[in-house]
């Protein structure tokens, strides 16, 4: 799909080896959202990714020194309680930092399509990027402790940071400085958060938004936690989630969250009508669901080289993702017994993984998940159409990142 | 110290042996806050509690329904992502509600007592409470999260909150049903903080006071993470921290967290000039390090019976506490040497923790230790002093709360 409305036609890089631990999910994670072409970041190689316009990089190059300000002046601070808090604050920083930013760069979308008038006080432009720093900020703890969970040693390209902590409280002595280094990474996580909400709170938002918004950012977040606490509960376990247990458990660990959430802050701020702000909402679960199914699809038919991990290992992990749903949901009772054998078992096959692929390629299978994307592609293709026209820029920005979920091959 | 102004006078009660892992530090996490007399909570029987005056109790017994009115809200809301969303909801409810609330109950105590006028509509009195109620679901996060960090399988004479999940997930079949119960350990803490944070935004705090009171909150909370940060770090590692060191870890982990934080939340509401809210401000921090150093003492010189934990544990852990302070800034070479090897040496005689001890009650310890904790009782009764002669019942419950830290002998 182009873009309907005058923005910058979404391009192909050339993929390079340089991008460790790299599906489409970590790559999210790693960038902090999804890369554009004309930026700065290195980029992600791996794949043959569909770039989003350069719509974003203006918008990220003024979160970045205002996410530096804050913390900067959250180093001096905290200073004062111990070295531990400017330590923390720079880690939390430069992880920050590594990021791409697209949720952040999301609040600034989703206030200038809703900003019909075109016209925007310094104030409420400076609010915009703070919150977008925010954020960032969240997307931040949230990975910290994300990491702790799935025993994950690097992030972004770099140790995680209760990997560092690790390293520290075996440097300082500590026996058991693995569950030293959780202990801080969970403290750093939370650290993360606090300092978001004070982001928002000295964000210049007009006072009578700051309740709103602050409800909807605190709001969205516990959903988070609920859904990642169903996505651990499921892993391994013996629990049979169905499609739509899946689909819910996506919506609202990625799809409000990472796109939702980020364009209502932004409409919030631009004091946008009901259904303009129920557009958004829309278009960002219909992305957000987008994005992990394709991702979960990676995970079993690309190549180790493209997703940066052993393909397959979500089956062999038992991981409840889509695919495993709609295997379970398309097949015959001996089928269903087969993949049950295969499925959480870490010493699956070759031949296994790939009796898994045939399975999920025949046409029952491919039916039912084809179903799903091409609904969420025209729900959310619908909710851009319903935007105001004039704001081809914005509007063009959204149908490239929907462009990007639904036109990357791998 | 009597109360000086017409309040009830603190009374002691008699040592009851129902009372499990109770030393004043856990006693206060296990009542998220201080005995009243007269209240409806179980006694805490392995002290003679001094005990707060029934000041506390009517406020106590309006943040119980507003805060279950907002969680089961939160239950239904989130039984639309999945039912591990009501459930952990009600677990953090139960976990709250078996708390004393006296964080809660401070915000009110600060509202009031900055409230001059003494006149109160029905909004302002209903934003004390739920700010109050987001206090506690404040203290519950830093909780859930400080018992994985801890490894601590009971809180408040239940299972932690991550013991249970590790339980639920050892029966859906998980091989590591530990780490499982750690990962939703830490999603429950961080559903915590974003629950309290989505209770200050709906709570009807007019629009202007609402972004002081996030900064504040925020502000305090990030403090409270670093401050944990560096106890760890500390624990059994070889770093010697000074006196001021842990002075200032407790100030921020304990002291301005615990008691200036409600109160200055309620001066907020009152919109108090900034002299009032300074002495709130010192009288916490003051009480606050009383409370820490007494439990230190009380941890060495305590019997088993009445700390609920195995006395001198504190030494042979490592925990850098003050006495550990004050004993290597007042012994000589060789004490100090003899020292150096039982503190963090988990195999530390009976006979090694007298000699703690014998140290520790040498005058020059005493002295050192007694310089600053009546300092602190000084600083604490002079911002007493000097706030308004008229709110009497109030100033008689902080001299209440004071008489508790200052007053207890075991």
């Amino acid at each position: 799909m182009r873009s309907t409305a005058g923005g910058e036609i979404p391009k192909k890089i050339t993929p390079s080896p340089d991008h460790e631990n790299c599906n489409i999910n970590s790559c999210l994670k790693q960038a902090g959202g999804l890369r554009t072409h004309g930026g700065s970041a290195a980029s992600c190689g791996r794949f043959s990714l569909i770039m989003l316009p350069a719509y974003f990089d203006p918008i990220r190059a003024r979160i970045v020194p205002a996410l530096q300000r804050f913390l900067e002046d959250k180093k001096e601070e905290l200073s004062r309680v111990n070295p531990m808090g400017p330590d923390a604050v720079q880690r939390l920083m430069e992880f920050s930092l590594r990021g791409k930013m697209i949720r952040g760069c999301l609040v600034h979308l989703g206030w200038s399509i809703c900003n019909t008038s075109g016209k925007a006080s310094v104030e409420q432009q400076l609010a915009v990027t703070a919150v977008g720093a925010a954020m960032e900020l969240f997307q931040s703890g949230l990975l910290v402790h994300d990491d702790i969970m799935d025993k994950d040693p690097v992030r972004r390209g770099r140790p995680s940071v209760f990997s560092q902590y690790a390293e520290v409280a075996d440097r300082e002595g500590h026996a058991d400085a693995q569950h030293v280094g959780h202990a801080l990474g969970i403290c750093a996580g939370d650290v993360a958060y606090f300092m978001a909400f004070e982001l928002l709170a000295t964000a210049g938002i007009l006072p009578g938004e700051l309740a709103n918004l602050l409800a909807l950012c605190a709001g969205e977040l516990s959903a988070v936690g609920v859904a990642q606490m169903q996505d651990m509960m499921w892993g391994a376990g013996r629990s049979r989630a169905g499609v739509e247990d899946i689909l819910r458990m996506y919506t609202y660990k990625t799809g409000r969250y990472s796109f939702s959430l980020p364009l209502l802050a932004g409409a919030i701020i631009a004091k946008a009508p009901a259904d303009m702000k129920a557009r958004l909402e829309t278009f960002g679960e219909s992305v957000g669901l987008l994005f992990q199914i394709r991702d979960d699809e990676l995970g079993l038919f690309g190549t180790e080289a493209e997703i940066g991990k052993p393909v397959g290992s979500d089956v062999k992990e038992g991981k409840k993702t889509i695919i495993f749903a709609s295997l379970m949901a398309a097949t015959g009772p001996a089928e269903r017994r087969r993949l049950g054998g295969i499925f959480g078992n870490p010493r699956a096959s070759e031949v296994d993984i790939e009796y898994v692929r045939s399975v999920a390629s025949s046409p029952k299978v491919r039916a039912q998940i084809d179903a799903i994307t091409v609904g969420l592609g025209k729900k959310a293709r619908a909710a851009i159409d319903g935007l105001p026209s004039g704001a081809d820029e914005d509007r063009a920005a959204m149908a490239g990142l929907l462009e990007f979920t639904t036109a990357r091959r791998h």
